[in-house]
Parts: structure tokens; sequence; C-alpha cells
């Protein structure tokens, strides 16, 4: 049997941040005088004492983490963040169903953004403030967790961003630096985004909220109409389009431009595929929109690169319905759904990486063809792609298209169209937020669903986020028995 | 520089059997008295010289092909058996403009399906039985080339099937028996389902041509209602669908069946994938359509295995309009069209082994995150899988999403809707038939596209007919300088 006692000490020191963390829209409700600042100190207090309690009854008694507690713990831990997350937003003035509670604390902590909640221009601001900080949280909470645990559970291939501080002999204590300044980092970031976008003429908690929901390529918005409502400030959507490509990058080069390397960023072959895809994207999207007449070419240019950037992302904003673009958008949208940004970013999806590997075997692949006997070795970053990575990343790749294809057949047996199951797995899966067509399109939400399809997509969001494997190694009885 | 006068001179072979096959048509218009006769006589005239043209002019002065020749061969060979081919639909009374005509053939030839040919039950005899002759031809066209040519291309993991008679020292000797033997089979079951399908009620006509479409997975059908218009006779549909199950196993194992080992069949990996698959997906499917209470059970399991095979395996016959089972049969036959059936039958699509090979190094890869020091290693048929192989599935899949998604976006920019232009990429690189939704699904036909888009689809049909690679190939500029 495994140990769980390690497991449930992180959980519970997990609880505790969060239990915190909820201080902040009691504090927010307090100043505005909304009575739901109840809701969310109960919330608290509930989420507190789980967490001390964990704390107390296993903080002794076990020395390190196995791999294989090192699974149970990331796939609890982020299940359960989920499901005390929910707590104020089945209390508050909202009075959401469980499953609706929990599909919205889910999509905010895995960063999806897919939201059940109709009227976001009149609800609390407790409550607005806590979708943000929950996909602040959950941005911040992949990032680490990409840099140190991904890479050791060599999940998909993650093995070939092993930060090598931590494979010293001293693990904790340079982990533990890393992660601080990159916490340090993403704060920074954070306000740097909100003070623009308060500058650029958002109010001031409109800019804090969405701050923390783009950094986080999160994509939860204050307003009904997510971006659309800041139409007539196109400089906004320039901004947030900025910021949404700076959510996407990884982590660690910021640490080395930080360090003195500033341009490190762009010279990063997974950053340079990432601007190309989003560049092409947003320029085929633009001239498609100006040459049906839909928009003038500037207005185009701009609606383009915000959706393109916001869908591929996975952040899940839209600045105005492209669903009404026709079909190229709509299917332009369903396969960036799929791409992702940098690994190590608080994107989701299929991630650039994995596209670079696979590219690269494919071009082996068609050099062998005219040249049997000849010796072709792929290469990522200049170094050769280990056999295992490429497997991995292969093996990735199946279990991804297997999940997608499944969960939407599970979503149309329960009576969902095909635009709705079929994008509607995807946008779960890769955790970008909106699905397409007119139920769960940009311009809908997910809250006419049937209850067994939302806890389905809520299932499909922690797999995504979770790069599947970590998921899905637990329904292995080999795991079990060690 | 590559030498093509191998390459015209086999180009030239095929198309004097195809100018001798255009007899046929002629010959059941003459005995009908219908006059589009002359079509097909004219039609296999011009064929006929310019194929005794490319003999004559290059059959001395090379001695053997090389590895480049080959491909240039395949490629081209099927591409102009196709323009050729359409010859007769371009000039018979139907009077199709160049573009249906070409995309009918292609069609045809790859034995997809699509059709853009609207009133079927009253088109002449004639074109009726060339459809069905084309996609007969290609069904043998595409069995004999797995078993001689793909797997010395060794494009998309096909060296696994390499038949030990090919690669000893009497290459053509041994090879020409294999294709005749196999040859031999492939008619003898096409004269076993004409009969069965006139001992089960069709017109003898009807039972010659869905026979000669159904062995080969091809999907034609001489009527508008496809397989509806026998509503009256389960029985046909219940055979049909065996039909089309045995078209899709590999006919190497029918050769090993003949010599007295009666059941390899069924002991093949391969086939007992498919047939897994196929049982599944038929149960789920007559379960689905039960339980909405649209069909009585005998009639939802008949419909339902009718046209999960019918999709599945690439035919495209409809029983009914499996569009009106709602959103759940929709999403479930887009996930069929990708999977296809066993490599060496006249199926199309990514293929069973592919996706057992995948599977054996996903469940590794599972395997190795818990025991990171272990050694797995993945089996396909009870062989460790080479690497080479792996590497070329892998490239394989990556190039059949990628061209997909090109393909539906192109189509996207055409103006398509989203399930025309997604379900339409799918069904034509897969070989199926029909698309789905309104316009090309099981109850519409292709005709109302734009002319790019059906030029688009044409070549898609080619590239996924030929394995992509073999086709792709062409436009690497290394494959030029050699």
């Amino acid at each position: 049997m495994i140990d769980l006692r390690p497991v449930a000490f992180v959980i519970g020191v997990l609880l505790s941040i969060l239990a915190a963390a909820m201080l902040v829209p009691a504090l927010v409700d307090v100043v505005v005088g909304h009575r739901d600042w109840q809701v969310f100190v109960a919330s608290a207090a509930v989420t507190l004492f789980v967490g001390v309690s964990l704390i107390l009854t296993t903080r002794t008694g076990w020395a390190s983490f196995n791999i294989r507690q090192a699974f149970v713990m990331t796939t609890l831990a982020w299940t359960t963040i989920a499901l005390f997350g929910a707590l104020p937003l089945a209390f508050s003035e909202l009075d959401m169903s469980v499953t609706d509670a929990v599909f919205e604390s889910m999509s905010g902590i895995t960063t999806t953004g897919a939201t059940v909640i109709v009227g976001l221009n009149g609800a609390p601001p407790g409550i607005l403030i806590w979708r943000s900080m929950m996909q602040w949280l959950g941005g911040i909470g992949i990032v680490v967790m990409a840099i140190s645990i991904l890479p050791i559970l060599r999940v998909g291939g993650m093995q070939l961003f092993r930060v090598e501080a931590f494979d010293a002999d001293k693990v904790l204590p340079r982990a533990a630096q890393v992660a601080a300044a990159i916490t340090g980092i993403y704060l920074s970031l954070t306000i740097a985004a909100a003070l623009m976008y308060w500058l650029l003429g958002m109010s001031g908690f409109d800019a804090i909220a969405h701050a923390m929901t783009s950094i986080s390529t999160g994509g939860y918005s204050t307003r009904d109409a997510s971006f659309g409502y800041w139409e007539q400030l196109p400089a906004i959507h320039w901004a947030t389009a900025l910021v949404m490509v700076m959510g996407s990058v990884p982590f660690v080069l910021y640490l080395r431009a930080v360090r003195g390397d500033l341009l490190v960023v762009l010279r990063d072959s997974q950053v340079r595929w990432m601007l190309a895809i989003l560049g092409v994207a947003s320029l085929i999207a633009a001239y498609f929109v100006t040459d049906r007449g839909l928009l003038a070419p500037l207005d185009a240019l701009r609606h383009g690169t915000f959706n393109v950037i916001s869908i591929m992302t996975g952040t899940g904003y839209a600045s105005t319905d492209f669903g009404q673009w026709g079909g190229f958008a709509v299917v332009l949208m369903f396969v960036l759904m799929f791409i992702g940004g940098c690994a190590g970013s608080t994107t989701c999806g299929i991630k650039i990486f994995r596209f670079q590997i696979v590219y690269a075997e494919a071009r082996v692949q068609l050099r062998r063809l005219t040249q049997p006997h000849g010796v072709f070795i792929p290469y990522y970053n200049n170094r050769p792609i280990p056999d295992q990575v490429a497997q991995a990343v292969m093996g990735f790749f199946f279990v991804y298209t297997l999940s997608f294809a499944l969960l939407a057949l599970a979503l149309g047996l329960m009576g969902l169209d095909f635009i709705t199951a079929v994008s509607g797995a995807a946008t779960a899966i890769s955790n970008v937020g909106p699905g397409l067509g007119p139920i769960i399109g940009p311009s809908g939400t997910f809250t006419s669903l049937p209850d067994a399809a939302k806890w389905l997509l809520a299932f499909g969001m922690l797999l995504g986020r979770l790069e599947l494997f970590t998921v899905l190694v637990m329904f292995s009885p080999a795991f079990w028995r060690g």
C-alpha cells in the first residue's frame, strides 16, 4: 500500500493557503457592504479546519516522497482544491447547485474559464474576484508543478524540461528558491498587467480581476460580453493580447531574462514556433474577416489577433462573437484549441514542444523514405531527441486524441448536438473555456447542459490540466500493486 | 534526374487495362440499347491509344525500378487513371463538368464513394456499372499495392507487412504469383457476394454493381437512397455488412485460409481488434437508437451495425439517414471515420494496426511512469516493435492529423460550414464517402460544393489512399535532388 501521510500533509498545506486566499473576497465584500462576506469567512474557516487537521495528523513519521505518492498527491490536490474552492460559490447569493459550483470551481482552478454563470455584470464583487483568484492560483500552481513535479513524473515527454537545479543533491532549498523566484515574477507581471489595463481605461476592480485571469490564461471575465465590453477602448484588446502571450511563455525563461539575458525569451525555439503559429493564424483570420466585409481592416486585425490568441493559448476571452464569422473561423478556432502554448507556462492543450517533436520525427521519416540506408536523427533544441521522450510524446498524442474522442462520444450520448459535443470535449481537455456553436460558443454559457455533462467536462478539465497520464495512471491496477 | 521511362511503361500497361475495362459498360449500354455505348468505346479508344503509345515508347532501355521511381509511379498512376476514368463520365448523357467528372472518378478509383450525381435511380446503366467497376479496380489495386509496393516504400510503418515472398531473390515471379492468387480470391468473393445479393432479392444488375462496391469497401450505389432502397429486405443489409467486413480483412490471410488454415483470419490480432471495435460501436449505436425510441430493437441493431460498419470500413453506404439519430450518432460516425480497417485490405483511414502500435507504446509509457527503471518493450503480434516502425507510425499520425486540419481549414475558407468542412475533410482523407450534416451527409451529395472544394477533396482522397507520404514525398526538394 501507498503511505498517504505525506500526500495528506501537502494537501493540508495547500488547503490552508486556499483558506487564506478566501479572506480576500471576504474583504472585498466587506468594503462594498455585500453580505456574502460571511459566506467567504465561513468557507475559509471550514477549509482551514480541514487543512490544519490534515497537517497536524500527518506531519511526522514520513521521510520523503516516492514517485507514486507524487502522482496521488498531484491528482488529489487539484481535486480537493476544486471541491473546497466551490464552497463559496455554492453558498453565495448566486445559490448555485453543487454541480454548477464544482464545475465553475474546477474550470477556475484548471484555468479553463468555461462558466455556468449568466449575469456576471450584476454578480457580487466577492464572487467575481474569487473566480479570478482561483484562476490566478491555478496558473502559478501549474507553472510550479510543470518545472518541479511533472518532469520527475516524466509525463508525456515533460522530462525534457527538467530544470538542472532540481536534480542536484540539495533538492528542496534550490527548488523552493526557483519556485519563489518564479512566483515573484508571476506576481510582478500581474501587477504590471493590472496597472496597464487601469491606465488604458478599465475600472480598478476590472483591471485587477482581468490581470489575474489573463496572465494565467484563465479567461474568466467580470462581464457577460467578456472583452466585447471594451469595444470602445481597442488598446485594451491589444494589451490583453500581449499579456495572454506572456502567460504562454515558459516562465523559467523570465527567470533567465531577469538575470540579465533579456532576449532569451525570443531565442527559444518553442516561443518562436508559438509566435509564428499565432501570427499566421491571426493574419489569416483578419484577412478572411476583411475579405468577407465583416469588419474594417484594422478592426479585423484586432479581433482576429485577440481571439486567435485567446483560443490557442486556452485563455477563452472573446472580444466579439467570432461564431458569426462563418465556417472558416469556427474550424480555425477548433483546430487552434488543441495546440496550446509552451510547456512550463500557464497554458494547457497539447503544447508547442510536442508538435516540434512529432514534426522532427515526421521530417526524418520523410527523408528515410527516399534514402532507406541513411542515418537521420531527429533533434529538439539542437539535441537529439531521446527515444523515450519520442515514445512518451507519441503516447501522449494517442491518449489525448482518445480522451477527446471518448469525451465527445459521451457528451453526444447525453444528447448534445455535434458541434457542442465535439467542441465541448476539446475546450475542456485543452482548458480553453468557451466551446463553439450557439450553446457553449463565445456568446453562450455551459449553464443549460445536463448535470452529467458538467461533471464529465469537469473531469476532462482535470485530465487535460494534469497532462492526462498523471490522472490515468491511478486507474491502472499495476500502479496500486506497486 | 529520375528516369521516368519505367514509370511511363507501367502507367501505359495500367491504362490499357483501364481501356479494356471500359468495354464492359459499353457492352451493358449496347444490351439495354442506350446510346452512351459510343462514349465508352470512344473513351476506351483514347485511353488505349495513350496507353499503348506509352508502352511502345518506353518499353526498352531500363532495367528495374529504384525506390524513387516507385514513388513517382504510384502517385502518377493513380492520378492518371482517375483522369482517364473520368472521360466516360464527362462525355456521357449526364453531361458532367470536368470538375464533377474528375471528382466522381477519383472518388471511384480511391474507393471513397462520395458522389456528385443526383438521380442515380434514372442514370444510364453503363455509367452505373462503370462507377462500380472503378471502385472494384481501385480495391484490388490497393490490395496488391499494399502487399507489394507500400512495404518496400516503408510508408507509415507498412514495412511491418512485407510478405516474405517478396524479399526473396526471385522477386518478380513470386510477387506476380501472390498478386494473381489474391486477385483470384477477390474475384471469387465478388461473385459470391453478387450471388448472395441476388438470391436475397436484388436484381441481377444491382447485385453485381453492389458486390463490386462492397467487397472494395467503395460505397457507390445504384440508388439515390443507397441501401435504404432495400429496407423491406433486411437480410440484404446483414449480408452486405458481412461483405464489407470481409473487404476490410488483410487479403493475404485469405490466401493462407485457402491453403487449409481456415481459422487464420480470426486468429489475426488486427482482425480481432477490428471486430471488437465494430461490435462495441454497433451495440452502443443500437442501444442508443432503441433507447431514444427511434427504432424497434432488431431494426436498431440492423441499422446500427450496418452503418457503423459502412462508415468505419470507409465503404460509405447508408441504410437510413443516421444524421436523424441526433448528436451521438453524428459524433460516433465522425470518430469511426478516422479508424478504417486492416492494413492490406481495401479500406483506408488510419487503420487498425497503427492504433495497436500506439496503444502498445502508450501502455509501455504508463508502466514506465511508475517504474522509471524498469525495461518495457512494446510488442506487435508477439514481436518487439522496431524503433523505425514506431517512429513511422508516429509520423503518420501527425501528418494525418495535420492534413485533416489543413484540409478542413481550406474547406472552411471556401465558405463551407463547420460540420461540412470538418466531416468533408475526414471523409475524403479516410476514403469513406458521405460526410455528416445536411449537405454532404448520408442523405445528401457533394454536388452543391464549389469547384475548388471538389478539387481539394479529390486531392485529399488521393492523399489518404496512398498513405499520405507516397504523395507528400513528391513535394520535398530532397526527393528530386536524389
